[in-house]
């Protein structure tokens, strides 16, 4: 079961060569761009002094994120979202989860009541984009949450920990890091988990539409991720520091 | 850690009561009504000739899943999707789960060309919609696929191993089995659980907005659930030999 | 013209079995299941204090309703409203009557300025639905302006006489009493009768898309709506008094 | 209750002026503007070749309607449906009713597999805008069958029984022929007859929002009704000869 | 390059015959009938008391504009765009045309907190629907400020010079005036020119889709514009001093 | 007037520097990153094969071309519009000018049965996006044509000369090139013009919303046009040399 080769000829608990390039754009207060190997997203966080109407009066703050794909970001380019008039469920799906693992990262008590928008747009796919947008929109949340105590609109210190993801998958017994998309296409199980820098689960979702999987190969699979995340902490806090 | 007081008086890993009604309506190929306590969730199994463009020559079959709430099902009425004219994130998000995990109980290549459509309409909600949605949608599916036999236009054995969900939650450090409304709205972290009746996973989603979990947390959590779905597996056979 | 021989063999004149059956569901003010023979519906009145803002400041309360059927209700699947994008003509129509028909049954000066969200969402469908709808729902509108007067939210006495409906159509000259769907299909004139229980009219449809009708047909049709009216006033009483 | 003062000095059982112009735009087959006093409609008919799916390889026609209004037909200017995104219930159920309506008049079996599409748009509202619809729009009907005719395309003679509506109002007892805006906002009852010009009803809608009705003021008003009808179809077979 | 014979018999440089009907129909403030030959448009200018937000406590008013086509105005019918439930780029394109150029019309800091919406609505197409809807909505604007003045709700003068517009197209090298949908279908070059009174432009659109265009096929297509709009700012004058 | 101080400190016919980057990304056939100074806009090309449906059988291809602007490109980040569910007029209206611009770059009768769609997504917004979307649209064009020759599926030679676009404003009477934002939101008059490299035009939009101009300012400004343009076809050149 050792003898996997994967196609780009990584180990199998080996990421993909990670770049995450702060201040890539100039408006939003928070900007990113982070690649995975061939995957790339923009990553923004925008400030907007105020709060949704359901937080209006409780002295917090709010987060909320967006994910899509630009159309040229796959291989076959895909109908624009806005010009079907519809959002595929996909998106939303994805959306919402960058949107709970960021606010994982935030203290919204210690915001005061301001929103933080995270934006995530695919530049270029190639398999991982949910995770390389958690862990770029966290890099760009924490310039945002840096411009806003500069400004000083932020009554304490939201940033908490930091937070990162990577996916897991099985294919034929062997579990594989950070997919690809030719990998991720043809996985019995896909598994995304997003962690704390302390070590914590923020989320954890295994799905096995093409093979179910067992407590061990969760747990074989939950390891690689463990050793995956700790590389991508790092890169997050050489980027902050750089 | 084991004197957490429930307020209907369960212990930490009990189960609610769990009823599935087959034949609950008699238009679609399957009809479940399915309660988990007082979650009430109609599930249909309605069978289409013919198959969506993208599986078109295939030779398989496919299966799609829509689950909603009845507006008054919820303590606070909820506007209508239809009549907002948006379908939220949250319905997209669980209308895929149940989709996923129905799928790992049929064998699309066993289906012939035809299509089955998941319904979940939850009546009134209190908690684990979505488990006892694909809970109940299994015992549809089962019966949809023994009319399709019956009608004899399905070439196969589709049917595969059943399927059950729960949900479990982390309160206070207390891992709690099939968590209602109250219980759910302040859990620190929510776990849903996808397993077949041989013990394997279909989908592992452990979310942790109010508070990270480390990895014996999930373990004790995936325990739990193992045993509720070992239940609601029970609960299956004994609705569809009843 | 007396020896038409009806499918189910039911008397030309002679309604379907009717049930009504109180708190269907705990968390609307209201809940009532329905059923017209094999027609069921799930009718909710709910209670939500203020007033949209064309009534803001006039004293008076509102009532307002919303007519669907879930996707597996009719014997083909029908593609659920929310995911169209769009609300059909039919369903707009049939609100529409659903709204007027309930408001002839309240008093809006006496309600104060609260809301009363009905909501009628057909779970089995075999003709008939609007009209059951109506009928369910009267009942389900007096729990839930007993529930606003305990409440002590309601000035007055808003519940004004019972609405009950029925539908009468026209098939080779015979004038058949609540059609169900096999019936519906092919009358050749179908006529919506509301009336009140002081033998009123609220509004009366009706409609010869397969062929016209003179004024005697109207009457005779008329005159078996009123019968069937009756005995629907009946089971509302049987069923508030049970 | 003899001595009723409308505000515009008409009898109680007297039309407001009608006239209809043939011809008024020359692109569509039919092109026809209608006026019942103030109200003033574009009733077109355009013609297709082809018809629905559902009606595909039937040997027979089809005819669809919509009706609409410009945003400054009314007194306080509307919003334009296109632009809100949703078409209102309202336009939906008159939609539906003249295409109903029209497709009395037509025998689609004889129209061979084309289909008519009638247009109703509202320049200027003051009431009885669905009835001057449907009233010109027969009109226009007969053009475009008169031209499909001319072009061979219709195998048959599918144009029947002209059809004609008009609105009755009961104020404070009154039975009033054919209501303008300010009579119909305060009616207690208002009724809508589609009549053949073969004295048979196509439609008959009687609501009493603000009030209930008994059966002698239905047939007091549907006495009135048929008389206006009368003098419609006179004024439709003025038109199509002059 | 004299000799190009239009299908109409005009010269290359020859307005089609312009009418301008005030007081078309009696609801909005100002409504005019304009028809450039066959093509006819009905130009609203309502009045509404307040402004959107982004003007609000900025003592200015402010000009909307909704350009729409029936669905019969052209040749073959077109979708309406309300049921289709997404404008065209086209509709919108124009309608910002049109608001931007009677802006030009208008001193918004003399209007007070009051929006006008101008509403053109094609009855008929023929070539020219954008430049009628200009030309027609400015004397409907004029009309419109006369009312709010009369009403005493304008503080100052807002009305400034008079907006006119006209098409001019380059065929085979000709430069023609006023292009009817025969000639603008097959035209290289297609200009819009909005001007005022004074002589100045408010808005040069030149656009070639069919074939580019130098400057001085420019410069004599600005030639004949100027020529086209002087006419067509002495019909407005006729229209507005008849 | 030779004096007018630009904030950047250009002289007044001085564009920003211009950037051409080909292969930003690798899925499309064509990718350009273009930046007119702040201003970045990734271009894409992407194959098709087929045609739409009105240009079946055509034995031409056809080009259509989509503008966007990521959520937090601007200063103070706008909503996403497939999350509003609208595209705003000003979208639809550049999507049109860019799609007009580059198929005047393009000879569809040479491009065989294939559709080219072009995707300008503004990633940083500082005035000028629609002219540097056409500029470096041409260059992902050009690309891409080389692929769908590479591939043997482009009968011909469809690219035609080069199409670039350059802003002009009017700011106090001066003339001045390539308007960053903060000076394009103060201009008078603001003309978008696009030319080929042969020195035709393909389109020109002047627009003067805040100040109408004469002929010899739109003279002046097409002269600072064309000095613009024929140096961003040399930036063109030099990267499709590069």
């Amino acid at each position: 079961m050792t003898d996997f080769s994967r196609y780009d000829g990584r180990a199998t608990d080996e990421m993909r060569p990670v770049r995450i390039t702060r201040g890539f754009t100039s408006n939003p207060a928070g900007s990113v761009l982070v690649e995975f190997g061939n995957t790339r997203v923009m990553c923004t966080a925008s400030i907007e002094l105020g709060v949704p109407r359901f937080k209006k009066d409780s002295g917090e703050g709010w987060l909320t994120a967006e994910y899509a794909m630009l159309p040229a970001a796959t291989h076959e380019r895909m109908p624009r979202e806005s010009m079907r008039g519809k959002v595929k469920g996909r998106t939303h799906e994805i959306s919402r989860l960058v949107g709970r693992s960021l606010r994982a990262a935030v203290d919204l008590s210690e915001l005061g009541e301001n929103t933080i928008n995270i934006d995530c747009d695919v530049l270029q796919a190639d398999g991982g984009t949910r995770t390389a947008s958690i862990t770029g929109a966290y890099v760009a949340l924490a310039d945002a949450i840096t411009e806003l105590k500069a400004r000083d609109v932020v009554p304490g210190n939201p940033l908490r920990a930091p937070v990162a993801a990577v996916s897991v998958g099985l294919i034929d017994g062997h579990v594989l890091l950070d997919l690809p998309y030719e990998e991720d296409s043809r996985a019995d199980v896909d598994l995304n988990v997003v962690m704390t820098a302390e070590g914590k689960f923020v989320e954890v979702q295994g799905t096995g539409e093409h093979g179910e999987f067992g407590r061990e190969e969760l747990n074989a699979m939950l390891d690689a991720a463990e050793k995956g995340i700790a590389e991508l902490h790092a890169a997050q806090r050489a980027a902050l520091e750089g």
